[in-house]
């Protein structure tokens, strides 16, 4: 496609240059916002050129980093290049990029982790100083000098709002066929002028399919070809087909007892190979028009519109293998009405999640006995990606599930544990606990019940009598009996990984 | 006041019975959703019936419990006669009756600690089971039998809606002038058909001022004349009041750095010695016409109220000392229109609280260098009351403020400690921690950054060099880095504490 069928404002054709002049008008130290969710429609090429740039600067003696503001993960082209020449002296909100996690593990960078939904009203209210660039990916920008946004929305209409300066990046390797799919909600998101989101089903359109721009805030448009690179999911193994199928007789069992319409309610769901099963099983189920409220697209829910088991989904952003891109891109046309993608603030928004009901799914690295969860750090002290938007999920949805396999690292490790050594979602927000080995329902009980349930339900065999023993033995040292511990041992099981390799 | 002007519908005086023939219409092993929030608006007799009941039941050898649902806490009458007997199998959603804690905490009660606003629509949804009977204390009933709610709504609403029993207490006692001050929200809580709830300022109105019953619900009707028994505030201490001085000096801080309008935006607040000690600091500060949107209407807020430094508030109760009980009650045509007391659904809804803007202020038992917080245990096993409404407002608020004096039990315990021992508000959902020693703002800042500003700003001297000497250690014993631990030392404190009666 021709420059010119993309960027239809001529008045900013002047302000087509390089990757490389378009780096150049970065300045050190300042925080930049970028495009940029789950791999999908971040800025494929001024990343690169920018940190070359850093290179070549820190090879002259001058130090330049930058504080990088996203929508959540994006890719080797972008936090992968910064991350290799240690040019981010700041991340937020998600990320999962390996050298990019060496560099927080190792204290070579700043790294915070907040929930996906408030990083944007929080920018926005100047908690976290200026954000001087915005760099956005597009698919073309429209006669009047309006963004139409690629294959992510994330925070991208934020960092345009509050940017002095932005800059994009056009990619031809887009399908120009993403144009419309968007909604833009363009309400204010400061308070006291805020208004309800009128969002009453996950199909309501409530906004534009295009992010405003003033044309003269656009300092440089670089114009790219290449697509996001995803990788391709694995095929599903046989304990997260356990996993699925103990989530979905969950689900028959719920509508039995009338507390799940047949139809369930929107439903969201993590990325993942877990996640891709549950969604894979429940295309296999009897399901049909169902709908999603969630953050991102992946191949499973493609394949579910497909099938018509999903009747149209509302996200901020895909995720999909290079086989279901393609896919996409060829049938675009007939996706369009069925899939939208919003801003994070409002896919993931606490007002909308609570009025709509979803039905939370997502994945985690461990659980304890009473129900708390930790879905961000390996060992309590290491992070691995983040929890993104989980928490906006769990806490609002109708139903909380959280799920993994039993057992990590060939049985060197238990998911299920004594206490998590780090707490992402607390033993209020947890409902529903899911392994190979089977679902812990936790609604209605007390800590001591809910310990009994886990470990009953969801321990590995290998584990479960040692958990047991932990938990009576807590129930007897003459402490408190709400919440049984041995504080001295709580920790125990992860220190003897840190010491011998294994739990 | 007589019955008649009390029960205005004469169809229901049929109804009227001692609170004795009312209890023995509650059967064994039924759960039973009872009004009262934070010691008001409780029933009054017939729980004392109960547990007389319970006792002769007992004496025969017929073993006689329930479930109690309630709003939050309540008072000796409620949860008080309830625990001396040990009458109840189950508890949820927040109690601080001493006996009752001594029960959860010594294995014989089950209690359940769960966020204030997810109790209603939960059990809507089916999630706890049926509630059979509903024991509410009303003001008044109209001609056409609707409730008047008394000094709490809580989920009265909610638990009249389930019931198949009501049964009612008109409490003579309380003010007739309470009736119109209630806004009881009347659309569907449980999706997939609820709507925006339309609260776009704290005042205002979306409902009617009275509960809706079928009259043929109504079982029985006690007639009651006693008021909430709530103790008086003492006096702030200078703890209390330099941790009120640093909250106002962060206020006027946000203030002139235009992260906050100058009437602020609605505050809530916690309820107790510190939170009053707070409110008292707003009053005697520069401002004007603030509002509040909140739980709980305590002494500070009548204050507030009185002197103009509040426009109005709304809240889903009253928790006032008996003097201030006898302002509120002298004065109430005054008071009426600036009061507003709604469900608690609607009252801790994320929606509103994260549409308003809310500037969340509340207590915690400790908070760790890192910026996690423990609302509810002592030293991770002994439940004190439960995170109420904290998380509700925390999660969704604009600003989230958790507040402490740096040293309890005379200085054998250190608030601040290297890791809690139980997680009620994760690193995501703190903002700003403070003490008599000063305020730690966290926003922005990655946990390494986060533990020197809590140890330095927050901790007392006493125990800073400890702090900082685990932290230090932590950060060079070759493990994780963006949290770093020491996972065999990080409750080391706590045990310490178990072990010596210090930490």
């Amino acid at each position: 496609m021709s420059t010119a069928s993309r960027i239809r404002c001529a008045d900013l054709n002047d302000r087509i240059m390089s990757a490389k002049e378009a780096a150049a008008l970065i300045p050190n130290g300042v925080n930049v916002g970028m495009s940029g969710f789950t791999g999908a429609g971040y800025p494929k090429a001024i990343p690169q050129a920018l940190a070359d740039h850093i290179r070549e600067q820190r090879e002259q003696g001058t130090e330049y980093k930058i504080g990088v503001f996203t929508g959540a993960s994006t890719a080797p082209e972008l936090d992968g290049v910064l991350s290799e020449v240690n040019g981010m002296s700041f991340r937020i909100p998600y990320q999962s990029d390996p050298i990019g996690r060496k560099n927080i593990n190792e204290g070579r960078m700043d790294y915070m982790d907040v929930h996906l939904s408030h990083l944007g009203p929080d920018v926005a209210a100047g908690f976290y100083g200026k954000i001087s660039v915005a760099v956005i990916e597009v698919v073309g920008i429209t006669e009047e000098g309006h963004l139409i946004p690629s294959s992510s929305v994330g925070n991208n209409k934020t960092w345009v709002d509050v940017a002095d300066k932005v800059i994009i990046e056009v990619n031809h390797g887009q399908p120009a066929g993403l144009e419309g799919m968007h909604d833009i909600y363009q309400e204010d998101f400061l308070p006291p002028h805020r208004k309800p989101i009128p969002v009453l089903k996950p199909e309501d359109r409530v906004g534009t399919p295009y992010i405003k721009c003033p044309k003269e805030k656009i300092a440089a448009i670089v114009e790219t070809n290449s697509t996001d690179r995803n990788s391709s999911f694995s095929e599903p193994d046989e304990a997260s087909k356990q996993i699925a199928q103990n989530i979905l007789q969950f689900f028959d069992d719920e509508i039995k007892a009338g507390r799940l319409p047949k139809e369930l309610l929107p439903i969201q769901s993590g990325v993942g190979n877990i996640a891709n099963a549950v969604l894979a099983g429940l295309n296999d189920g009897p399901y049909k028009n169902l709908t999603s409220y969630t953050e991102v697209l992946q191949d499973g829910m493609l394949e579910m519109l497909k099938s018509g088991t999903l009747k149209m989904a509302s996200c901020t952003s895909f995720s999909l293998s290079p086989e279901a891109n393609q896919e996409l891109a060829e049938n675009i046309e007939e996706y369009k009405d069925r899939i939208m993608l919003r801003q994070q603030e409002v896919s993931n928004h606490p007002e909308v999640i609570r009025r709509l009901g979803i039905i939370a799914m997502n994945g985690m690295i461990e659980a304890d006995i009473y129900g708390n969860v930790n879905s961000t750090h390996v060992m309590g002290t290491r992070v691995m990606n983040g929890i993104g938007g989980s928490g906006d999920f769990a806490r609002n949805g109708y139903l909380s599930i959280f799920m993994t396999p039993s057992l990590a690292k060939g049985g060197a490790i238990s998911t299920i544990v004594p206490m998590v050594s780090h707490v992402d979602h607390t033993e209020h927000d947890v409902q529903v606990i899911v392994t190979e080995q089977g679902l812990a329902d936790l609604r209605g009980l007390c800590p001591r019940k809910r310990a009994l349930e886990v470990i009953n339900k969801c321990a590995h065999p290998d584990y479960r009598d040692r958990l047991l023993d932990y938990f009576e033995r807590a129930t007897k040292n003459g402490r408190g009996q709400h919440t049984p511990h041995n504080l001295a041992e709580a920790l125990s099981w992860h220190e003897n990984f840190e010491e011998t390799g294994k739990m």
